[in-house]
């Protein structure tokens, strides 16, 4: 009889005070004091206590069905337990779990966890990051949806590197020489001549040897790219809008898993502050006495600057612009002078850094097709290895600029988990492919 | 002064009949008629008829701007044209493109449609059906969303094929052998542990020599997995909502991209009709004369079942169950006898067949630990290589079950594309590697 009542969710419980209802989900946590057993149920939406008598409990990760009747518990986890009247197993757990999901730790033996993926993802903890992945990726389509984008989908398998030849995994095609994409870069540029605004959420891939907390080798790229711009400033525009619906969004689907995970969303402001990178180097400098290496900031750097923003402005992203050439691919726009001609020095690039690191790069790109190929040639890159990419811009496409946010880093970042690979179901690294 | 205006898109001009706008986009087609110019500008939303004087037009495929009067003219494409006051190269292009893109037929010379696939793209037969595809993708997460599913990201990076080890592009991975994922399979059902239901949208790669007018290298895959169902019947139950709702999104979204390619949007019937396999090869043979080779349905098979289905039931779509072992994968779960037992001749896969072609493969998969270590005896498939994916039917796995459909085989099939290569921007084939 109460096996063909309707299964509800353990986050509904409130709702059903004093009713007999049907649970399903796996069991979390078990305890049997002998006269009376204590399960907690895990489902998608929560986790429950549920409290019978007489019980046989399976093993833990068991999926198990329980009817009962749902009581007020102030000290159970969500306010409610359920009174167990019916139990099933639906299907047993066959051994215990290598690890113990409810007591695992983010930054206990973290190699283990990760081998053990296939299992230590059910966690709470795990669960709740890739919940929010899934929500701000939501909302970035969403989001570009209504501004007009259309979604593409690029190749992944191709026969050079967007971004140069270096860092790239090799793939045997049909005895050809091909690689795994770095980045959709000239495929949404291509597009551009199509929607005019396009964005694709897809994997890409880097072969960096070095392991770091912040490069994963596959991860999910939000790419974006917009037509018929003025200059970057467009891009900016965009990407300050599309952020503060990120984060309205999860303010409204994922404030539990925040809470879980001790993090804060983050407020965007209407106007995110933009400084021009010789400023900010001098900045940097002169406020923290940090000298700053290289042609661009270093993570120390970025991390200084993006604190200096949180005190001075209480904003947690900044925009860093007008990036030097030395520190652009060949594609960048450069700046123009005052009299329209180009300025060899200096781009219209950008980065977006969020509580201290570079979550974005983007800029406007080179529409021109002449521009393009003396930009080529100064770059010292030969011409032949790039016609695919160039050829389109014989075909007046027009002034458009874009950027690209890695899912994963952002995540990470936003929850306060210290190594990137944790923000992705299956990461692979130098040394890992499995699971 | 009229460049300040707001650019308007050329499917709001009906609002503005006697007014001054300003339009971007591409000089699709030019007519220079001495005293008198004739331009057709494109852009995302479609085209319009732009006329002015004294003009020197650019090349085609410019991008331009036109600022002028909207008229009503009843012969002009959309019903209105604009007269110009103001022209602007944003621009030009700087050479012929290799084919006339106004002209183009899909059935005229295909390789070279392909070659120049950078420019071609921009056609507006082209561009309408990706704008299917982007509309079809986005109402399947939003249908999926909607019923509880929860979007993941999974390795296309992988050690080993899920449906076995043909068929796969090999890939140099710090010098270890990897590949390029197949399918999501096994990924998505460790995720149903975790989410309950979950799907993906991404590319996946089959490394199949024969050139067919139904096979990619690499495709857009859209998969779905459940969790906590009865039987197979679920699953149907699901993509049955899940087609009735991407069609009704495409009737909103597309009627004009449809009308272009003279295509109608199917009805999805509120319960697809369903026939087991066993009875279709009989069918097809005794109302059809069509001896049917194989275990499953040949594609003849599949034509004439679907013509029957059309006729008698006025259905497109018609799903084939119970699908022999034969013909499944070691992972489909069994028929069960009515005393329980397993049924060593049938699964509880299904295919759903639309307009003559297979769409999808689907089904229950095994859950059971011993059920599924059997499965692969019988398979005589060696469990030391499925480790990884058998590792997590331990931990009490649910019953569940999944399909996944083609995006650029329903949207040429949707279309009247012949060939599924022209549903995908830039297509990889066994001797395609570029654009």
């Amino acid at each position: 009889m109460t096996s063909q009542l309707k299964r509800t969710l353990t986050r509904e419980l409130p709702q059903f005070e004093g009713q007999t209802v049907k649970l399903q989900g796996f069991v979390h946590a078990r305890r049997d004091l002998g006269g009376v057993q204590f399960l907690v149920l895990r489902d998608v939406s929560g986790v429950t206590q549920c409290v019978g008598s007489g019980l046989q409990l399976p093993l833990a990760e068991s999926s198990v069905e329980v009817v009962g009747k749902v009581k007020a518990h102030p000290k159970a986890p969500g306010g409610f337990e359920v009174q167990i009247e019916d139990f099933r197993v639906i299907s047993a757990a066959t051994e215990p779990t290598p690890v113990e999901i409810p007591k695992m730790e983010w930054n206990v033996n973290p190699e283990t966890m990760l081998d053990y993926r296939v299992v230590t993802v059910r966690g709470l903890k795990e669960r709740a990051a890739l919940k929010v992945q899934a929500e701000l990726v939501a909302a970035f389509r969403d989001h570009l949806r209504a501004e007009g984008f259309t979604e593409i989908s690029t190749p992944k398998i191709v026969s050079a590197g967007a971004e140069g030849g270096a860092n790239l995994f090799p793939i045997d095609y049909f005895g050809q020489n091909a690689y795994l994409a770095q980045s959709p870069q000239l495929y949404k540029q291509i597009m551009v001549g199509v929607f005019e605004r396009v964005f694709e959420v897809a994997a890409v891939y880097r072969a960096e040897e070095h392991a770091t907390s912040r490069h994963l080798n596959e991860y999910l790229s939000l790419d974006v790219e917009m037509g018929f711009i003025d200059d970057e400033e467009d891009v900016m525009g965009l990407e300050n809008r599309l952020l503060g619906s990120i984060m309205e969004r999860l303010k409204q689907t994922c404030a539990a898993e925040f809470e879980l995970l001790g993090a804060t969303i983050p407020d965007v402001p209407a106007h995110i502050p933009r400084i021009e990178l010789m400023e900010a180097r001098q900045l940097v400098t002169e406020k923290y006495g940090h000298q700053v290496g290289g042609k661009d900031l270093d993570p120390e750097a970025e991390r200084l600057l993006s604190q200096h923003y949180a005190e001075t402005e209480g904003s947690d992203f900044v925009f860093v612009t007008k990036y030097p050439r030395a520190a652009r691919p060949f594609y960048a726009h450069p700046e123009l002078n005052a009299d329209g001609s180009v300025n060899g020095e200096v781009t219209r690039g950008f980065d977006l850094l969020f509580r201290g690191i570079e979550i974005t790069s983007g800029g406007q790109r080179i529409h021109d097709y002449a521009m393009l190929m003396d930009s080529i040639a100064s770059y010292k890159l030969k011409p032949e290895s790039l016609e695919g990419y160039t050829e389109v811009f014989k075909y007046g496409m027009p002034p458009h600029g874009g950027f690209a946010i890695g899912a994963e880093r952002l995540t990470a970042k936003l929850l306060g988990i210290a190594n990137v690979r944790y923000a992705r179901a299956f990461p692979r690294d130098r040394h890992r492919l499995t699971p």
